[in-house]
């Protein structure tokens, strides 16, 4: 067998992002042992981080070692016990799949149902946690990877909290590409993933979990299904300041190297100049996206920046267009997921990619391949347009 | 916050152990999306060389996105439903961990308690069995790693089937560095980790679940508690040949890239080869922590080639001599886990690291922090015997 030698390729898609070249060189670094105190420094740098970045006290905030996915299952699994009401928020995907993972928890759970492509509305979830006697803990999906939608969370959290109920927020698609602020907006779990706006390859889920959540925690009546994922285990071998870190499973060495390495290079570029960055690659796409006539699937006033959807135009057919961006131009962006499947493309721009050059290539590329498979459109419409959004976001930032 | 340099180390703990550089560096390569179709390719060749390393013919055999204790959980979660019952056959750590892990099932565990430092007895398993109306599991460790103990494993599985129950196996010590033919010797699941005899960072868990234990996926009452490693919806994105592979979650890419190097320099070397290698180190280190006066821990005879367990001397503390090794000689060996902490010492000669260069190296440092902190130890001694036993090693099987 030979060895594998992969193309270098734009990952414009719904994640992975391409990660920072610096993050995986550090993965390069030689290995040490799990208790080695090298090490252990290393998991204080990354929690420091992280805390920094989340916007959170918390010292419970740690990688969990698993992807995205596996910092979901952390975060209801540990809150929720059977017997237990959890309200989950759906307006796409990973919505759906908090229910799925929420009921193994052997919770009893509620779904709200958006229509996807619109943000989860307050109203319906107030409505319905004054039908119950008490709900354990309410859950959503900040940025829906599936979509493209942001929900805005203040107002949801104030909710929860009213009726005593914990609040749970995905933001695999946003933490490090879009605001959030876990202590201020009153979020009590929350959990990311390194491959989208951290620069990272897929692999670890940074993690966090509040006062509430350590409480809850600390009183539950049973263990945690997930021995794996159980938090107060984890929290003793990265939280443990005072006593001895207590072994639980050998950390994922390398991963850690390149998340620390992508921490640092956020933290030079400064979080609220890398969202600024998200937002004007954003609007410049958006802009030239509409330029080209095509339409954006989110709802106007709650579009994602680091992840677009736009609806794929009659006459087209999804997957030959795509395959043509990879093979012509090197680019992949993503399918729709679930019911959305040949309905939307999702185009992210995430982490190291969210970059304007990145935006033009994409606009002139998929002028190409449209045209070619029988779409009209004038050459350079979307680049122009997307340069004059450019100009119009940094003079409204200046 | 600067650069982490870690320092190099020779990793001679009970893992990780040091990768080898090409896995480090392929680890570099650039990312591709999880259903590009090199990807998939890159899936399909990780695959097939597991499968010949842990010799099955089975294709639900994949490679977890977490660690060994995820390849735990993930193979009892899967066979066991809430009030199965289980016999976990404890003879270390590992076991115990087994057990709290099928507990969190909502199985019944019944568990047999073997002495430390000795292999699991099939004649108290056989006892168990025959107390039940029926035993859905039967699990143990092969390779302890907490004591160095290797346990046969053909006795037990005939066992097993005989009272048609499922026989889990932990092989996170022994596979790439001990014998283990999965489908000949009867195992229905077995695991493993990247860190140990694989030469890879830790992350992930290769792992094969066998015909007997697809039907009992198959035929489940209930969805397994956990989704991240639920077998049946890994098995639709890895094994899947004949129909659209089915997003799970996203692969990480990098540690994906560093598992299939490490497996191809695994059938460069050739696995035969490479577990004689790990044999003739394992000798030549035994045979000179006895000419040093030490005595070895695990039963003569089931002794693990890859992690060797000694007593600490008496009037030795444990912890001085473990930082001196680090700090004169970058040289990390592992403390006792559970009720051998300050007792034992592990030795782990792993992969890359089961080298008799290695053992040299260990046994000269060791002789040299041993006689600082008060031993009488004849300088050479240890080395002598290493090289005797090389030698005859050599002789038995040329």
């Amino acid at each position: 067998m030979r060895e594998f030698i992969p193309q270098e390729r734009l990952l414009l898609g719904a994640g992975p992002s391409n990660a920072n070249p610096r993050v995986l060189r550090a993965m390069t670094q030689p290995l040490l042992g799990y208790l080695d105190s090298d090490f252990l420094q290393l998991l204080d740098d990354v929690r420091a981080m992280l805390k920094s970045l989340f916007h959170t006290h918390s010292d419970l905030t740690l990688a969990v070692s698993g992807t995205g996915t596996s910092g979901m299952e952390a975060s209801l699994c540990n809150i929720l016990e059977p017997g237990d009401l959890a309200i989950v928020a759906v307006n796409g995907f990973f919505g759906l799949r908090m229910t799925d993972i929420a009921s193994r928890c052997g919770a009893t759970v509620v779904q709200i149902n958006t229509e996807w492509g619109r943000p989860v509305d307050p109203e319906a979830i107030k409505q319905e946690l004054a039908k119950h006697r008490r709900v354990k803990a309410v859950a959503l999906v900040h940025g829906e990877t599936s979509t493209g939608v942001l929900t805005p969370l203040e107002e949801i959290a104030d909710l929860a909290h009213s009726y005593d109920a914990t609040y749970i927020v995905d933001a695999v698609t946003s933490l490090g590409g879009v605001d959030i602020a876990v202590d201020d907006w009153g979020v009590d779990v929350c959990y990311s993933g390194t491959q989208k706006c951290l620069g990272c390859p897929p692999g670890l889920s940074p993690i966090t979990f509040g006062d509430r959540a350590l409480q809850i925690i600390n009183t539950r009546q049973t263990k945690p299904h997930s021995f794996y994922l159980d938090m107060a285990l984890l929290g003793a071998y990265w939280a443990s300041t005072t006593t001895r870190r207590a072994y639980h499973h050998t950390a994922p060495t390398s991963m850690l190297y390149g998340l620390r390495e992508g921490l640092r290079i956020i933290f030079e570029e400064g979080p609220e100049q890398r969202v600024r960055r998200h937002q004007a690659s954003a609007q410049s796409l958006r802009s030239g996206l509409e330029a080209l006539g095509l339409k954006l699937f989110a709802e106007n006033g709650y579009r994602l920046d680091s992840l677009t959807a736009v609806y794929i135009p009659d006459s087209i057919e999804d997957e030959p267009v795509r395959r043509a961006l990879v093979k012509d131009y090197n680019i992949e962006i993503g399918g729709g997921l679930g019911e959305l499947r040949g309905k939307i493309w999702r185009i992210g721009l995430m982490g190291e990619n969210a970059t304007h050059g990145n935006v033009l290539f994409l606009l002139s590329a998929l002028e190409q391949v449209l045209n070619r498979f029988g779409s009209h459109l004038s050459l350079g419409n979307g680049v122009a347009a997307a340069e004059r959004a450019l100009v119009a976001y940094q003079a409204s930032i200046a």
